[in-house]
């Protein structure tokens, strides 16, 4: 008999140990992935991915437009599989993101880009997956097997392998990364207060979370655990996209998360939480700015870490928010109603 | 004194007629945009844009990797202003959306994108606009004055002004488009039956709105103008990304509107429809797929138009179903609480 959410509180505690392990494990796989993208020079670079894996690749695709200097792109799957598209891909590379490297819309569109001259990068946690062998280059985040239907651990290994290879295409240090593990174990300890967090969302329906630059990942990551473990209606938003529109819906009745790291992303927030208070909806914020620690029932993430790297902290407190509201609510964040661990879409 | 929602009933009735304007003006501006793009032969397009016209992009995004096969990629604005990016945009077209153009985050950006070598197109209801005048091209989506907040005739207007522009770089016949004032009108007259639909939504406080390829633009604006107008959770998703976890959030108590066209992307909706109704959800359909027409309570469009034209027939009644909901609520649609017609984010 399995306690509801055992396996993803196991998961989620797991974390900063498979940082550790990715770390040690570098610079192998990374700087041969690295070389090879390097030695292509792409000009454009496409990211392949659904579900928690989109989120990773939309990390990604602000490491590439940021640091890489590159434009990018997500790829819409269905234009190159239903579509049959077959853009002109020289100079373009795809980099592909997924825990099962299972999804045949995915695998389906990695090939295509290949045979249309992509340079294929997969990064996933199985590197005998089919989307693994499918790319020229395979990179394994070597998280273990997963088996929360809810990805937690898989994530974070998603964004630091992206991190580390990518920081090596641009030639640089990526040296910080190796505080996050004794950073993570850190963080592990909100368990308890996102669980009273947690009693507080009890009989709530919807949420909004929100961030800006590489916290709107975090934002919709948290967003999508919510849906899945506890079957809100939460609705993440870049802080600039609210205002465009959906801020409208906020009221005293609405819970706001509001993702606030030290930075440029964290600074953009600024002038938004002003607007967020005045609608009367319910602030939580959750980072490492000086603002989270001056809220009311902020919570503080370690603060030093390059913004760049928050994402893999700031999702924590937000995996075990999602864990204790499903818990709370009698429901198995384990195994969600309606869900697999591997889904198949064409 | 006002009526509540007189100034977007009345923008929604003038669409058929700004798109038969559109139409009878072209080939004109079109032909110029079209032409000066061919001749730049770019290898990348990157659409930037926010809020509704962030769905016009979406639309215009499908419309490249798949009748253009150019990779594309929507830009993330705050990369190449807040954090100061300047990547190489040589052979890369920036085309911009926005019926203000007065979007301060979208114009610096293009600025920042023509000095990086970009070709840069503007498609805005305001020849006169910061954001048309700081790009090389501008496209004049010829909507009329929009008084209310929540943008209807300025989005249908770019969506033609967009098929109309990139129809002609692919060298293709834009003759189907001259079929779609006809049509719009009669599309028009199903708002006393949206009047209806509205009524047993009542309720509500979340929605789904789902669709695939050309559709799933659709979905993303129905959510958004129910946002603005409703104050509705209403959450978008490609029908695919929907069984990648938001599915758990389906029961019996979620409303959930699906977007079905003839075409590709209504046929990749068949295997869908049946895993929406086995969470017990409460499923509208919306379109002109066969499908449609055979659902209890599906809201039938006419049929025959190519599924890249059918979005400027779809949004219709959910403009609709956003307005009576929003008045049946005693909410104002021409001035929701918390937006103004410009929004400025940095």
């Amino acid at each position: 008999m399995n306690e509801a959410g055992r396996r993803m509180a196991a998961e989620i505690a797991e974390q900063p140990g498979i940082w550790q392990g990715l770390l040690q494990a570098d610079p192998g796989q990374f700087d041969a992935a690295a070389a090879a993208i390097r030695a292509r020079s792409p000009r454009f670079v496409l990211l392949l991915a659904r579900g928690t894996s989109d989120h990773a690749a939309l990390y990604a695709k602000y490491l590439v437009e940021i640091r890489l200097a590159l434009p990018a792109g997500l790829v819409s799957p269905s234009t190159m599989t239903a579509y049959a598209a077959r853009p002109d891909l020289q100079d373009v590379l795809v980099l592909a993101v997924s825990q099962s490297g299972g999804s045949t819309d995915l695998v389906d569109t990695l090939a295509v880009a290949r045979a249309q001259g992509a340079l294929t990068v997969a990064v996933t946690n199985d590197p005998s997956s089919p989307l693994a062998r499918a790319a020229e280059i395979g990179v394994d985040v070597s998280a273990g097997t997963e088996q929360a239907v809810a990805a937690t651990k898989s994530y974070t290994a998603q964004l630091l392998a992206l991190y580390l290879m990518l920081e090596r295409v641009r030639g640089g240090d990526p040296a910080p990364a190796l505080a996050l593990p004794r950073l993570g174990e850190q963080v592990l300890q909100l368990n308890v207060v996102m669980a009273e967090h947690a009693a507080r969302y009890r009989f709530a329906q919807r949420m909004v979370v929100t961030g800006r630059g590489y916290s709107y990942p975090t934002a919709r990551e948290a967003a999508l655990k919510l849906m899945e473990t506890s079957y809100l209606s939460a609705q993440a938003f870049s802080a600039a996209d609210l205002l465009h529109g959906p801020v409208a819906t906020l009221d005293a009745a609405m819970p706001v998360v509001a993702v606030v790291s030290d930075g440029v992303g964290g600074r953009l927030m600024d002038p938004v939480l002003p607007r967020l208070r005045a609608t009367g909806a319910d602030l939580l914020l959750v980072g490492s700015a000086p603002s989270v620690a001056a809220a009311p029932g902020g919570v503080v993430l370690p603060g030093g870490v390059p913004e760049e790297l928050a994402p893999l902290l700031e999702i924590i407190p937000l995996q075990y928010l999602a864990l204790h509201l499903a818990v709370g609510r009698g429901d198995d964040p384990d195994a969600p109603r309606g869900l697999s661990k591997v889904t198949r879409t064409v």
